[in-house]
């Protein structure tokens, strides 16, 4: 007998050989039909493999991480032999599931997939999956695995067995194909009820451009098929709110060929929504006690050698400028420049936690095939700052730190987010994170603390802390569920040192502050490209770029048209005058498009009455009120954030 | 006889060889005094060189630019003739007037000069000057000057003699000193009344840092004593209120060795004017209708090429940085970015004029020997924007944009400013102007127009215009008198081209807006800079980084302390506590320091009074008064900008 421990901490006896979906059925059926894999001592393995010895175990469904991943590898194998049915003698590299679906690069030789072939290829993944098949593991000598290869000419698969060790070769094969793989997999195909291949691209073999070019065909399955078109339905909904596209549409942003890749220009209606963020963040970091500081775009090298960002960060770095016989680089991040400032006059205990705020622009080199809209760039402004305190300090400041995350959230109607509490690995204390393993449990400690005392919902996830202490990433989903990493949050127990940074303390003793870099806001940037696609385009009062739209319904009533906009305009708002002779019909089509929160239709019965026939956007008529009234209404809306 | 025609226009008469000292006496016995040089025919000249044909006269006095030249020059040679007998043999350079000192560079071998050494050759200066010796002027030809200095072995003036012409070379002599010049001088060395050695500084020859170094003696000279001692004042005044000192003790500014020269950090209390001046400079231009846009801080060569700025003002930017290929360079200017937001959207009249404005940072290259505290800077974040309109506007548009800049000096307390109207030289029209004689004489009417209008101050001057278009510069003067030159303004018919720039006009057809370029703040640097001297440190209530002290008397008022700093912070102030255990008298002194606005002395009974005992920095003592009085009071001082 061994024992299986489960999540709960309860331990069950089974015999030798049990597998995880014995466990399962021993359990409940629903269960043992829900589940897909299982995370055996940490690692994911096949629901039918044997466990031979005492272990933990975690059965993983579709909506665990570990689930989803099983499925879809196993659906990239369907899809593999659907389409090694259809074109014999193609060759297959990897096939990987990824963040939201799958894909498997293929060298097809010349042939090209067309819409009408990946339908094909669907529907007879379905008649596969239909069969039952059972993906079947087995091992394989690393010398009888070249040979098989070897015979069939697969220079993709040898490739792949060269890094590979005798002894951890394994083949899965389900109906008729068969492949090179480490697994797991989710018992038999009958599992997968719904296949979408949604797209081919090109993709250089090993990533590497000097290669031949592959084919990568993107596919998502579903246990059901309510699940794919939900799914569907949230990336045509995604498509139509693409930040790129309606960044154009609404004329917030746009590249030049002549500026350079990766390098937005803000129009006017981008630096506006800019300028409110701005003004949001620095109202709110002003109560909170931070104070503003600003310093260039670039330093010496002496200072990132200092820092420690070069070499080891020089890739995602702009390249050097040759001044006076110095290299000068473009920062990529605003904390050296910080500590410079903290360290420029001396500092007690009193003058701390000094919380340094700037929105800094940083400049990080990414590959030009890389960038992406607003998502990618190389420039970005960051809504930055760091915060110097104590020991004793840290764990409010901290708290307070999270309270504004919490407060953005809420002001930008986030509803669903999730902190991912990244921490260190004991067994690389030295190597990838500073060795002070009591400062690093103390410190986490604290983290978690604050975490479970501010009732966010976080993870934790172990070996994926920054080197100098632990970080927290900010997992957003916007309104129609696309997900987003935009804010970090770090603290830092290095940097202190390597800036030789300290203050005075009450025994009169040089200490050094503990650091938090946090930035709630992330970048503009990324930022705003979230917003336009959660909001999708129709911001809110407070924050559009353009607030009301007048709207007179013919050009007698101009005066009268004009004098609102004055009153408005003096109460703080933008208003734009559509002063063109069109029909009111086409002015509320052409506002429209615009997504102006506000319109404010005008006649001769609203010019009489000193009033506004309100429409607004998303509610529709609102009916006619005095101008003064809806001036209070709509001022009443921006103080609320809405 | 020949026809002398005077700046009013009157023409006199007078024998060939009249000299323009005769032509002062002439006209009155007090002129013939004061004047030092005469203009004729646009060239300054010696007053008592003889006019040989009809020619144009303006008489220079000390007022004026060229006789002021002309008076520190004389100077320059008297204190030459008093180093020479002070130290025979030694070798002499070039010995220049300057904007407000002269000079002369010499080769004293390895003598150092000391502050006595400076003592007495002032006060030999001045024996000297009693002589009333006359400075003589003799032609020689170039190879007699050659044997002369060549038998004296002055490898100086030799050099001096290889670039000029037989027949252009001309000596001056004024007692026991001659030296090889062009002139002009003043008629005698009694005109100097009164003298400073300022100071003494190395100078390599020819300003190359491979040559031999020069010994450089700065002095200064006045006709009368009085000028002398107010000039003196004004120095001493300007050295205790030199922005450097006064930026290092208000904790406004700093720069650190690893971020590199000319690079300011600015420390929260520069960061909280910077936001200040922002928030000024960005209601006045909503106001008048600009709006913002946002560019990164760097570009591809092909838009500098483009805009024209590559190759000729390569000097003056950061090296190149090399990526993917390309080379980026920072900006060094925003217009090139402005113009590509402008022509990223097609534009109708109906969008004209538009204003864009963005606080964008550039960077320059200046020599590290250049830089100056936050005058000289490499760094420099501009006040700029660019208003693109049609010819109709463009009077409108200027006239608006002086009236910015006056709105500006009145808030800053600026009382004296002058515009300094560059234009262009006909004769340089294809070379170093743009070839369109027409639009240039159009333009630059229109400019002259609308400063006549305004009625502010305005001086022309012929042959300094930009390539593309008229220029003005702004010449303000602190409140110790000291000269600035701060912003510009400059009309721009060229960019648009080069940039492909358009509208669509009434008639529907493309036309090419004409580019006003305008930064009347300036930059941070400078502008900060100017002011911490403008104020001597002091600012006013609105505008400084600390406006109100509260200062308990013990601790026993400080929890009263703490509900006035809370009522003045929600009205919006920047308020300390002094909450020390120290003596009043010392928390004063102490803040006294600091320069802030007000002090708020607390004790007994202010707190049972709800009062605050007051003192203004400046005023003194203004009494107690209740605190809700106060609160009006200073927030009436920062509506009217106090």
């Amino acid at each position: 007998m061994i024992k299986i421990t489960l999540p709960d901490g309860s331990v069950r006896e089974y015999n030798e050989g049990v597998t995880a979906y014995d466990v399962a059925a021993s359990i409940s059926q629903g269960l043992a039909k829900a589940v897909l894999a299982a995370e055996v001592d940490g690692e994911v393995w096949d629901l039918t493999r044997p466990i031979t010895k005492d272990s933990s175990l975690k059965l993983l469904k579709f909506e665990d991480e570990g689930g989803k991943k099983t499925f879809w590898h196993s659906s990239a194998h369907l899809m593999a032999e659907a389409i090694e049915e259809a074109y014999p003698g193609v060759k297959f590299w990897v096939g990987p599931a990824v963040e939201d679906k799958f894909y498997y690069d293929i060298d097809l030789g010349d042939r090209k997939l067309t819409e009408e072939d990946l339908g094909k290829l669907e529907k007879r993944m379905l008649e596969l999956a239909k069969q039952g098949n059972k993906y079947v593991r087995t091992a394989m000598p690393k010398a009888e695995a070249v040979a098989y290869f070897t015979e069939k000419g697969d220079e993709y698969k040898l490739d792949l067995l060269q890094n590979l060790n005798d002894g951890e070769i394994t083949f899965y094969q389900q109906g008729n194909f068969t492949d090179l793989c480490r697994g797991p997999h989710i018992p038999s195909t009958d599992y997968i009820k719904a296949a979408k291949l949604l797209s081919v691209a090109g993709a250089y073999w090993k990533g590497d451009e000097k290669n031949k070019q592959l084919t990568r065909v993107y596919g998502i399955t579903f246990p059901k098929q309510a699940q794919l078109d939900a799914h569907l339905a949230m990336l045509e909904e995604a498509r139509k709110n693409d930040h790129r596209t309606l960044g154009r549409e609404l004329e917030i942003f746009t590249f030049d060929e002549e500026v350079g890749p990766g390098l937005p220009l803000w129009l006017p209606k981008g630096a506006a929504i800019i300028e409110k963020l701005e003004k949001l963040a620095k109202e709110s970091e002003h109560e909170q006690g931070y104070v503003r500081v600003k310093s260039p775009h670039l330093a010496k090298e002496a200072m990132y050698l200092r820092s420690g960002h070069l070499p080891y960060y020089a890739d995602s770095m702009f390249p050097p400028m040759e001044l006076d016989g110095q290299k000068y680089y473009l920062k990529a991040m605003n904390c050296p420049h910080h500590h410079k400032i903290f360290g420029a006059l001396p500092k007690s205990y009193r003058d701390l936690p000094m919380r340094l705020a700037e929105y800094g622009t940083c400049y990080r080199y990414e590959q030009s095939g890389e960038l992406f809209g607003l998502m990618r760039v190389r420039s970005m402004q960051m809504n930055d700052a760091h915060i110097y305190c104590t020991k004793a300090q840290f764990a409010d400041e901290f708290m307070k730190v999270n309270e504004l995350y919490v407060k953005y959230f809420k002001i930008f109607g986030i509803d669903k987010y999730q902190m991912r509490f990244s921490k260190h690995e004991p067994s690389k204390l030295g190597q990838k994170y500073i060795d002070n393993a009591p400062l690093w449990q103390e410190t986490e400690a604290m983290v978690r603390e604050v975490l479970v005392k501010s009732g966010v919902p976080f993870v934790e996830v172990a070996d994926e802390a920054a080197f100098y202490g632990p970080k927290i990433d900010i997992q957003l989903w916007s309104a129609i569920g696309k997900e987003f990493t935009i804010a970090t949050n770090q603290v830092d127990f290095a940097q202190a040192e390597r800036f030789d940074l300290t203050f005075m303390n009450e025994h009169n003793e040089k200490e050094r502050p503990i650091i938090i870099h946090r930035a709630p806001l992330g970048t503009h940037e990324r930022f705003i490209g979230f917003l336009l696609e959660h909001y999708g385009g129709k911001f809110p009062l407070w924050l559009a770029p353009e607030q009301i739209a007048i709207l007179p319904i013919s050009d007698k009533y101009m005066d009268y048209a004009r004098e609102v906009q004055q009153s408005l305009r003096k109460a703080g708002f933008e208003v734009t005058l559509d002063d063109r002779a069109e029909k009111i019909g086409k002015k509320i089509r052409d506002t429209e498009i615009k997504r102006t929160p506000y319109m404010l239709v005008v006649g001769e019965k609203e010019a009489a009455d000193r009033a506004v026939a309100v429409r607004r956007q998303g509610k529709g008529d609102l009916g006619t009120m005095p101008l003064t009234d809806f001036i209070a209404q709509a001022k009443a809306e921006v103080e609320n954030y809405q």
